[in-house]
């Protein structure tokens, strides 16, 4: 079978990460990520009730295949991300985070400023850190200088479902990369998870295109297959592309 | 579980079509076709060793579940095509045909006028006709009227893996299709494969991109998750793309 | 300067081809189409009142440089295509014809087996025979093989303005082309245009990106310079490309 | 005619900005260049012999309508960016800095950290600061907010030729800039500028293209007609896409 991947101390048979927004339902949301057999799911801390201990989100994903991976989604500035990151790390009793630092609210985009920032605060304070990036090849070695245990550039503004429109880069990245590099945002079909998988991308992490779907459950099963296939051709080597035709049968004059 | 597909009065689970091309061995490509769950795989009639009941393609496809679609590659006109199918009908005991004429060695392209009147006359010989064709939405409505079961466009050249060049054209070809529509040719890739899927094709036939891989086995196994993560995502019906970002999180802003 | 274009026994300047539907007046269509300085514009042959000797559309292009190229828009069949090209011969007094045969009234792609057959039919009869046809390679051929004197293959439908959705077919068919190539159908942007240029096409045709734009003389004179940097740069020979980078500048480190 | 360019205190005509690196020879850049009409040219510091009056590439450059750009390609850190830019000041005689770090030699990419600090410096030490860097809109604003004249986010890498790979980022950038953006890197044909120049850039910067094109004046000429017409374009609005057809001619049944 295909290779783990690892990250920090852990190892995950399941290259598909997955967000628990959008979903209509909690149930719905549950049933989904269940089918989608991930085993890192991320949450907005603003989305867990704290002091409650039957939060809603919390016991639907208390699983022990799962891991939860708290994001600063809302923060907007290097400060802030670290004041997130400390309260989720004492909330959800998990030093990981996903680094989201994302000031303009139109097309989310990541300040690689305040990220860098950030990350290499959180690095020090003992944080296993995800940090969510456009998909810049020098930032993402920045990043990987300051400790970060791995890079997360987006292949399309969050929830777009445009696919990979930074693959010319995506490969530089992991051509260049020595911390996994998972493709977030922008993912909209399996086709698109299969392809940054084929690439060379460790894993990919998909909410949108889940939870939005029609039938969220089906659709979460069909990333889950569609990562597994891309992962398997990129370790059984794809056939190079040409620019002629290559007969697949023979073509000696058939009446020769 | 997914729709099954019905071409003619054959049911197939699998829709993924495959071929017996560019194998380095028989060996492997058995295990590799057996691996790819395939139940229609196209057999050039000239690799056939119609005289020789210990036939060697022929024995290790001889599995319930393999239906054997012999092809025309080879030949040049409407008539060599006609007279292969007869062939292949006598020496196969099938009366499934893949049509394929393609005069230019170059390229592989196929020949629209031959492949038309080909398949009007193997329509009324009583053949179950698969006609390989460019991506030409009128072509296959004419195809359409003589009685063709299904249509074969093209994605790219045979061989070259390039995937689909041909997309504007198949989701014509595909919204205006009223027999199953297969696509055939440059599928290089799982994501590709996916791709069509996604696209609504009710099928695809992949050879090269399988055959030539390090490692066909797991490539087969690579496609046959493909093609179901794209169908199952059809079915489930995927997310509308956006030109904006669409936030997975909450963005109210993380202190408030 | 460029090299000329010779279809049939005339010399074109201009490679940019250009059209008459669509226009919101005749005196804008006048004026856009000399700001083109297109010197083959095509016409429908139904919008000529050929009773009538003061037909406005004619009276408006009226000009030395000016040919005019009668079409066959809104026949269905080659019978009906041979018909309209024998009226417009008379009508016009041109045996120029652009031979377009489109059924399907929603996509208006032409149908290579009618289209082929008048084409056979035309150049019998003494035609300049310039058909409209989908990027088929091979159907390229088989109307070259007939006498047609140019192949105008589409580049996405008719008045979609996507752009040159083919262009894996159209390098094939410029690659193996004996008679100009020139792109029709499909281009809504000078940039398309200098694009299919620097492909090496011989000519394009636009219309209705021109026609419906808020300023159509404006956008004429565009098309107009786009073509010619399009055809300039590919007599030049474009610079290849490249995956690394190719520094411009020297890079030995800035202060050694 | 079209509408001028003002970055700081200077008005442009052309918006084809262009570069004196990798030319064969100093006459053909100066015949090039001259051909081009471009208005702005960037040069290497390292390359002008700043103790020479008589300078090659100076000398060649001393015309009327040329203005100088120094560049500072080379540096890999803000605090040799300052340095080189100010050496250029005194060597030059102008406070007109092209900013470029780029730390790695195999993709040229610029560095989001290192630039930021080196414009919001030169920006206080008084220059007119254009920065190259990747096509990253949330930095793009950051840098508008330390006062840069305008932005200058890449197509592709420098010098691969392979076009516009950020399309998407880019228009990204020209919706929410308040100051020119200008396309660098990546435009190998004249259609890559001009689909810069439509997407509502406000000019584009051309290096490589030019000088190891075949025929480099020929090249820069092409360019520039490419560059106004994508301007003359985006001025007079672009028709907008359709998925269907849109008949150019009239469609009624030919002999109705």
């Amino acid at each position: 079978m295909s290779q783990k991947l690892k990250i920090a101390d852990k190892e995950f048979t399941s290259r598909l990460f997955t967000g628990t927004g959008k979903f209509s339902s909690s149930h719905l949301m549950k049933e989904a990520l269940l089918a989608s057999e991930s085993e890192l799911i991320t949450v907005a801390l603003k989305r867990v009730d704290v002091a409650n201990e039957e939060d809603d989100i919390l016991s639907h994903l208390n699983h022990n295949h799962i891991n939860l991976l708290p994001n600063t989604s809302g923060v907007r500035t290097a400060k802030e991300a670290v004041f997130a990151a400390e309260l989720s790390r004492e909330a959800l009793e998990t030093n990981w985070v996903k680094l989201e630092i994302h000031p303009d609210p139109r097309y989310l985009l990541p300040d690689p400023i305040e990220t860098l920032k950030a990350a290499e605060e959180l690095v020090k304070l003992g944080f296993v850190v995800m940090p969510y990036i456009h998909a810049d090849p020098v930032l993402c070695k920045r990043l990987e200088e300051v400790g970060v245990q791995c890079v997360m550039p987006l292949g399309a503004p969050i929830g777009s479902n445009k696919g990979l429109k930074t693959v010319d880069f995506l490969e530089i990245i992991i051509e260049q990369s020595n911390v996994p590099v998972i493709v977030d945002a922008g993912i909209g079909a399996p086709s698109h998870a299969a392809y940054a998988m084929e690439l060379g991308a460790d894993a990919v992490l998909v909410n949108t295109a889940i939870a939005v779907s029609q039938t969220p459950v089906a659709m979460a099963k069909a990333f889950k297959m569609a990562v597994e296939a891309g992962r398997m051709a990129y370790e059984a080597k794809l056939a190079p592309r040409s620019e002629m035709a290559i007969a697949s049968s023979p073509l000696t004059s058939f009446l020769s």
